[in-house]
């Protein structure tokens, strides 16, 4: 069972699409049950407006139910009101995994590969288009902007991966920082090694600075993060194809405490390990 | 599975008791719970918050936790964010029921009896009082304000109602809508008894036809409306006794459409019918 709250001029901009806010509104959800190995069963949609346009809400609704039906994650029930104040978006999904099964954030061993699904960097970096801190490319924008508004989280591939990987954390707020919890929760250290990272080949052209700082800090991925034991890859590797995920190995569970990215263009900072605070 | 969104400004104000908003963001739940027969088994949290108050938070918890102890719904999971525009809470709940056996809206037959749990209208003057529609009665309001900010839903007697009650609704906008909604959903009409309503016994010195009001539509009750056939009111007395509800029956489920009430103090408008709209 997972919920998210999604609050107008905090995690979304007041213009955005409505039909991407109704995709990312379950995205983020989902891609917490991904993170468990569980498959979706159903979800709930709390929705506050300030008033009703029925253009806007077809459109959410379109956004909404179009992920819902492809990930079989179908609304089961839900919450209207008025808002004074914006937009408020509360969805809860419920998933289902064998009992004592799902996957965890403790569960990393030392001696573990450390995966990461699909390209990193591309929402952060669409965010800062969006937020006018690059020059604006529009090809650019048009080429990213997907990975920030309608993420795909890995679903079908993360129950596949239970009984296989160890530790799995979906990357909402930065690989660091979501790698760091799953260490802190496992009692081990890791090591990444940045030449290797699945960076979105879009980002080829930006300072090489800016682009780590997106790719290892960066939020919005809704992708996973993995751990598993290294005799099992080839077979992670063959899943992964299967179901159309691109996987690939990043670094590698130590012993100890504390995470070490090898071979960045820039020397990181105590701040690139604390990415988002949810109360700062 | 049941969600509920609460705003601040909305449905709550900004200096409500936190152990009290705590309780009463779990008790809407709880209480759809109760309405469909359904055993809690657990809850999740969204909390957006402006700031971090370490107090307030104590007490939220400390009011939420309660009701979750005392209903065994614990909470198992949530989202923290922080907040532009004021307070949001959204709870969203889980409960069990033998398949096929939910309590239903639709369900309602031709000579049922309807039955109400609780006491009515207390809520509501409760709320007025607090908006300053009536002369400021300390003594009133300390005795009414508990069924405002900390409904006691009787989920487990709505559990016990499993396979003997056949339609029920929570009563949270007003007895007249609520019950509408199952008579619209069971194709049926009904007749209540004004005479009979188990009006709270600290409203008997208000003027008759405000109490009626508060009565017939006042909201945020939290108590059961159902239906059940006649020849089981005596083992409904028993269970209901069992589990120290007060039931009361206060009409009848007829045949055709409407929803008529007897013996009011003041004759009924087509508005008495509507209660609350949630868009308005």
């Amino acid at each position: 069972m997972t919920t998210d709250l999604l609050l107008e001029g905090r995690h979304f901009l007041s213009d955005v699409d409505p039909e991407a806010l109704g995709h990312k509104a379950l995205a983020v959800n989902v891609s917490d049950l991904a993170a468990m190995g569980a498959t979706p069963l159903g979800c709930v949609l709390g929705l506050s407006l300030p008033s009703v346009d029925d253009i806007w809400l077809g459109r959410f609704a379109h956004g909404f139910r179009a992920l819902a039906d492809a990930v079989a994650c179908p609304l089961v029930g839900g919450d209207t009101t008025r808002s004074q104040q914006g937009i408020v978006i509360s969805v809860t999904a419920m998933g289902q995994v064998p009992e004592g099964r799902a996957l965890t954030r403790s569960a990393a061993r030392s001696g573990d590969d450390i995966w990461v699904t699909g390209t990193l960097g591309g929402a952060h970096i669409a965010l800062e288009l969006l937020q006018g801190k690059h020059p604006s490319e529009k090809v650019l924008l048009d080429t990213l902007l997907p990975l920030l508004e309608r993420p795909q989280p890995p679903v079908h591939f993360g129950a596949a991966l239970v009984g296989l990987a160890h530790a799995a954390i979906d990357i909402s707020d930065g690989l660091l920082q979501d790698l760091g919890h799953v260490l802190t929760a496992s009692g081990c250290a890791a090591e990444l090694d940045y030449a290797v990272m699945p960076v979105h080949p879009a980002l080829k052209n930006l300072d090489p600075v800016v682009t780590q700082s997106a790719v290892l800090n960066g939020g919005d991925v809704y992708q996973l993060c993995f751990t598993a034991a290294p005799e099992d890859a080839g077979l992670i590797r063959q899943l992964a194809e299967r179901h159309h995920v691109a996987a690939t190995i990043v670094g590698r569970v130590l012993p100890g405490e504390g995470l070490r990215v090898l071979k960045t263009p820039a020397p990181l900072g105590e701040n690139d390990y604390t990415g988002f605070d949810h109360f700062r």
